[in-house]
């Protein structure tokens, strides 16, 4: 297949690009992890994301929560910052900042026994609601206290998460979950008025009578509001086999269409119109043993959706940065069809690539369509990304795409490709036997096998203009640059292949 | 161009890989500077040379050699040994040990004021040879003392560089030189017996006489001689144009037919017989600024050496490992030809590669040609480097390589390719526009451009063999392994592409 | 309070330094935290022990016991070594081995449900002991097959932890127990016959009879036992207030004589006379939260005890290297009585110095008093450890130490000091305002103060003696050297005050 | 001797404290080295210089002037900046900005042959001076390129160096230095007019006059000039012995009289009044082999210097930050009078913690006098410096500094002590044999016997004052600190010695 595309410099296109603003972490008893940090420190050199949120603030791991009986036997509580502070430490060492999700339920301060994932998440209502605001406002202070209030106000606060499935909120029972946000969010605003906070966190289930409930339930009852959180992810129901599950992928267009609807329901107040609408979570599957994750065909899935999910949304947060991660369980080898961008063994997969090249894509843009998105930066090059996404249900393709871009000098096309032949560590990784505990020569070389491959050539001029091809196999994704090159050589040299 | 082999078990192969033994450095007084040992740990870090040898051990800048005048106005000799001890503990922290070349003359100590190079070095004999001895043996014993005697006599000594050059020695004084040598040679191994010391370290101008003549010295004089050292380049004279020199190849057989003469003069001699020869200096051009150096042709050349420098000498030492080099002058692009491994900013050319391969090339050979070395490792594997060497002077051309091989289980081909399309940083440089002095965003783009490409596939077995494709494109090198697999999928893992 | 001492070149002194043969560490799921690895890569880099044992090898953070249900609706059990590989692959890195302790019971292979600490280790005998034998062999065989069959063998190992306290084993069963170790011992020799195995690893209630039971029960099962293994502690019970405990130090001889009666037993066995004693775990308080272990005294304590211990015993293992450990929940203040040499804040605590100093006394007994061991290394010169232990219920003292030594040369003493004044960061941190959540700042001020004083001078030789003078003041640690001293002043160089 | 100071909020006293706008630099070809950056590195991490100068940018190492013939035999400049972007780079990772100085002359560019210094910088005018301003304007505009106009043009400018000595400039030709400075100060504006440029750089011989003639040029011919540059040392002629200098210090008032004094001078021109005055070097002596540098009494001389230069200097550069330095040669030995703030071996000298403390002294001044200078910070804190600087004519003296202090809260006081017996790595040198080339062991032993002795207590207040003393020993500095405590102990922590 072969497509044309003529850039103008009358092209009216728009791109807004947020896709480093969050990303999505495993639960933060985990990110005490030495090898958490490490996979951490490795997406930050490359890609440096401004926000990550993930769950079990308060969870018993954390330590945060504790209680004691005094003298006359009453039960005090009282709060451990110990491992909250390492935490936060490590995470604006690497320079990113939290985007807090407060949850689960500390066990002693529960008013129940549901628990969920392998790690045990405590999802019922607190027992007092006074405990809870407690431990919110002593949690929120003692942040600022030691990261400044200038800097704590800042971090963006979600209330819970998914309350709209019974598996993380008892019940699933709506009205509880609105005392909680709005009990949540005047202790936050009690605190310091100039947090923001929102909720109310929900997946696509029954997403869209939870938006119009929760939106309506702060418009009366003045519950403090900022923006609003949810989640989306591009698969459906997954076949479980042993540790896996395996999925197929929804249209690119059906998920963005269902946040186009809640984005519709929000601004259809007045008072809310615009509000910032951060999806706290997506991938394409949402479970963390899903082969899917680490293919080529998420990579380009991914940039199909980052190319386009900026139009409505403040935010998405790719669940999750990295594999350290236990919601099933410890995996069994390192590919296993984790979320995280990194597998462990500090392997970039096809996707983290995705995040990688959106990070360089900042400029005026002059294309969009469903396989590209191009802008022009402020010294006059082109930066582009494209991709060809190819669904097991579909048929292979390649594709080889042409554009005529506005140009008057000489120009080097620099190219770097992310695909199923040069850029696959989970095939190489299979070629040699699946093994689960692989030596470090091996993860030497399944990270050898994870770079994209690059490559440059100089581009004729014709017309002011100039013709650039990208040959795209099946799922491959590519970054390109065109720019300028003003050839000065060294007195003597004369280069020659 | 299609060419076949079969491997059986009777093959009979020899191959001596030495290729790791020693690696040549610019002068000593480099080895203080912070680029040249990140260029030399980068280097040790993937390849882990034993040795290494330079020139300049006593030049100015490193400053050992200092005379001061006594009350009574006599001239009295001190040795500073501060900077011999950085460089020495660099060296040894970096788990690679010197080759000791004795020289050049330090200007105090010089009966003239003939120098070599931009940086100077004094090429002539001492004003006295009671100065010389002294300060070689003092600065052996400072060595012994602080590295231990143990340690010391294992690093071998060479006695000056390619003294059959007026550049080199004055007048290329071959009695001259012959008394520098027993003098030094008695020297040394009055400080230790066990010292091993060797010459002439001559290049290949007029050097079938200066091995024989020195040999004979050697023989009539009884002056000690652990080994004979000489030099072999591979091209021919240059053609100068502003900073550079262009140069043609010769033909591998004959550089090797030149060492050849040298083996069968040392063979003649009863008691030399089989003694070791190190050719301590070698490489395509003799010239630290052709551009052949930078090429992936160098790397396909080397390769070719490699395979065969083995069989009738005790070690080969590439000239260089890095470019931070200054006997032209300081170099004023990051890519101009010179000898070095790696190219300033990091970025290891295509031969670092050839050495690379060579590392992990280890068991018994199956097979041995123009265009290619195989060997099987005690586990069964197969491990070969392949090259398709294509001169200037000849018509380009491709080659695909088959290899049958005696295997009885399901196998894995790996193969690294190092070829003009996939890893070729000099490419990239000139297609941006050879910039002068690249920023820190284009050096890492000539990194990310100049590793090899990984790939892997599974191999079918057919009556107990198996059959190995590997094209190669002009001047490429590839890596290959092939070895069993033994697939344990984790409980419900299905790989799919 | 001063004493002299006279060292003879007659003096028959015995001393057995294996004070670094082995550390204690808190649970193994905590060798998986950052801080845990940063810890001990201090430790290392300062001391460097051989080995470290803890707790938890088989609890369910580590993940190792899995099962599932098979399409017939068996349990089958699958093992998880992911996470046993990270800690392993790091102590590795960190040139420390584990000496094995098998236990806790993994909660599915339980028999029960009763838990031990904060982080709950199970502490009930298997619902079937093949599944447990099962589990060890799989995991040795696991760690075989990574690290090396000739490396793994040497690996010591332990049958779970304090089986005389029904903390520790349900009902403190001691019939169950030399079951468990009975089977478990002979599947490990199964597995290989060069492992070396031992128990009761018993602490301090009812040992005598445990020992006695334990031995004779060997004898005549012919259990397999290569090493016997018991604890030590050097306090009484504990009041306790809020987070914490005081005890009171027991007499040194009596944590001694304990030990005696030990070795007594064992070699009251004709087979097993002489056999290796490891103390697998001692310290001065056996609790974590006991302030006793932050302070100087400590330090004094337990030279006292290091200066003795090798006397019967083929090792002793610290508990614990460091203050991540979360026995009895995750501490408070950075300062709040843990095991570790090291606190939270990578803060060396006095008795790290004890035994940093201890690492560098090797050589020739010349003294060993209550106060002071002292030995002369091979070139000559004396290395000492002298301390002033005092405790709480003792009046103050200082004393001052006066050694002459035999010397025929002129001499430098070299003194580092450790004591109540020049090197004691509880006192730092508890000036300060004692920071629950210290600052990096605060953290700088606390391992600045935490360094021992250094000095040097001269001493004078008198008729082929010297001698020298420690003062130290309460609870005073130090270390010292005196060795000869050749100035070779550089040229015109006049040292001035 | 005891001294009583009342610090009263009535107080007024003065303080700029500018001791760390910049530092000294052996030449720039030094920075290519590896214990150049190692050490620089350290300095900065301490201390953190805002801006470095030195010697040698156009010298020959740098390698930055070439020239060549072209066919018809013109002789041809060219530029090469491979070595100064290596600096310039590393000084910005660093986080430091030079502080340009212009020259030597190189070789090529030079109008005579006479060099000063080991290293041989040329000091003679240019052949021509278009050559001169081109490889300035070159230079300049490179840098811009490189860095940012933006950036570069912050880069403070000093024309030539110490042109008023005849070793650094021949025959110290007072209009040809002016002609110099003219010609290039207008040839920088050129390139961009905001740069900043000053001169006369000159030490204090003849010094009133240069100055005087200095402006009264510049007044008269218009030539731009943006600041004032001179150099302050305090010590007098030197005594040679060997490779050594032995120099009295001068008093502290003397040279800051003779700074007054240039003042004065700048300050009488209308357009020239307080202008900045740059000290671009200064420290005791002006030797770099003089054993004084090493000691505690040029750390209490430099720190009786921070607490007045910045009365009418914008900066005062000590010369130097490192010990890698070569005028006089290399150093033979580690401790050897040179001027570092760090010996080889990275060994902070005493004068380090000068600079070390000044940077810790922001705030508002409450206290000045000839042995302290304290502030008060915002929080309501106090922080000073105090010293007892003893000369080696003067009797020897300790004292005790009481200062009352307002405060209404209970305090810490928080002393760091640097004197003869804490912290004096000079001594243990000595003491052990001044060794030459001492064992990594010995450095480490150093460096350890080279950190402030550091120590808290707790304070009384009485009547809502405080008073704290310091005793300081001969030649003693020390750092301290009051700041208020509000201890919060953990539930039932009791601290006890």
């Amino acid at each position: 297949m072969i497509k044309h595309y003529s850039i103008t410099n009358e092209a009216k296109f728009s791109f807004s690009n947020n896709a480093l603003f969050c990303i999505g972490t495993g639960r933060m008893g985990l990110a005490l992890h030495k090898a958490y940090q490490d996979q951490l420190k490795y997406v930050q050199d490359y890609i440096h994301f401004s926000h990550i949120r993930g769950h079990g603030l308060f969870s018993d791991d954390m330590a945060i929560y504790q209680e004691y009986k005094d003298e006359i036997g009453n039960t005090i509580a009282e709060y451990n910052f110990t491992y909250l502070d390492m935490v936060m430490d490590s995470y604006l060492e690497l320079r990113i900042r939290p985007f807090l999700e407060l949850g689960f339920m500390p066990e002693k301060l529960a008013s129940g026994d549901q628990t969920v994932f392998y790690w045990k998440g405590n999802v019922t209502p607190p027992k007092t609601y006074e405990g809870w605001t407690s431990l919110v406002q002593a949690t929120l202070r003692h942040l600022m206290e030691r990261y400044g209030k200038d800097e704590v106000v800042n971090w963006p606060i979600e209330v819970w998460n998914e309350p709209n499935l019974s598996a993380f909120w008892k019940d699933a029972d709506k009205q509880e979950y609105f005392k909680l946000y709005e009990l949540t969010a005047k202790a936050i605003k009690d605190v310091d008025k100039r947090f923001k906070v929102g909720g109310p966190a929900i997946c696509g289930v029954d997403d869209v009578n939870w938006v119009k409930d929760f939106i309506n339930f702060c418009h009366e009852s003045f519950a403090p509001i900022d923006f609003i959180t949810r989640h989306a992810y591009g698969t459906e129901e997954p076949e479980r086999i042993g540790h896996y599950g395996y999925q197929e992928l929804r249209e690119p267009e059906d998920l963005l269409r269902e946040l186009q609807i809640t984005r519709d329901i929000v601004d259809s107040y007045e008072e809310y119109r615009g509000m910032d609408i951060h999806i706290t979570e997506f991938n394409t599957s949402y479970i963390p043993n899903c082969p899917l994750h680490d293919q080529n065909v998420n990579a380009a899935y991914i940039a199909r959706l980052l190319s386009t999910l900026g139009d409505c949304n403040a935010s998405y947060s790719y669940w999750t940065f990295g594999d350290i991660f236990e919601e099933n369980g410890v995996p069994f080898t390192p590919f296993h069809g984790g979320f995280g961008l990194v597998a462990n063994g500090m392997i970039p997969k096809p996707t983290f690539w995705t995040f990688a090249f959106f990070k360089d894509l900042q400029g005026k843009c002059v294309h969009r369509s469903e396989e590209a998105v191009i802008v022009q930066a402020q010294d006059g090059s082109y930066r582009g990304i494209v991709w060809n996404l190819v669904k097991n249900t579909e048929p292979d393709r390649n594709i080889e795409l042409n554009f005529t871009l506005p140009m008057s000098k000489e120009c080097c096309l620099l190219v770097k490709t992310v695909d199923e032949k040069c850029c696959n560590p989970l095939k190489v990784w299979h070629d040699i036997g699946e093994p689960a505990y692989p030596t470090s020569a091996q993860n030497e070389l399944f990270r050898a096998s994870a770079m994209p491959a690059v490559s440059t050539e100089r581009v004729v001029v014709d017309k002011e203009n100039i013709t650039i091809t990208i040959n795209l196999s099946k799922n491959a994704l590519a970054y390109f640059e065109v720019f300028p090159v003003d050839q000065k050589s060294d007195r003597g040299y004369v280069y020659s292949k």
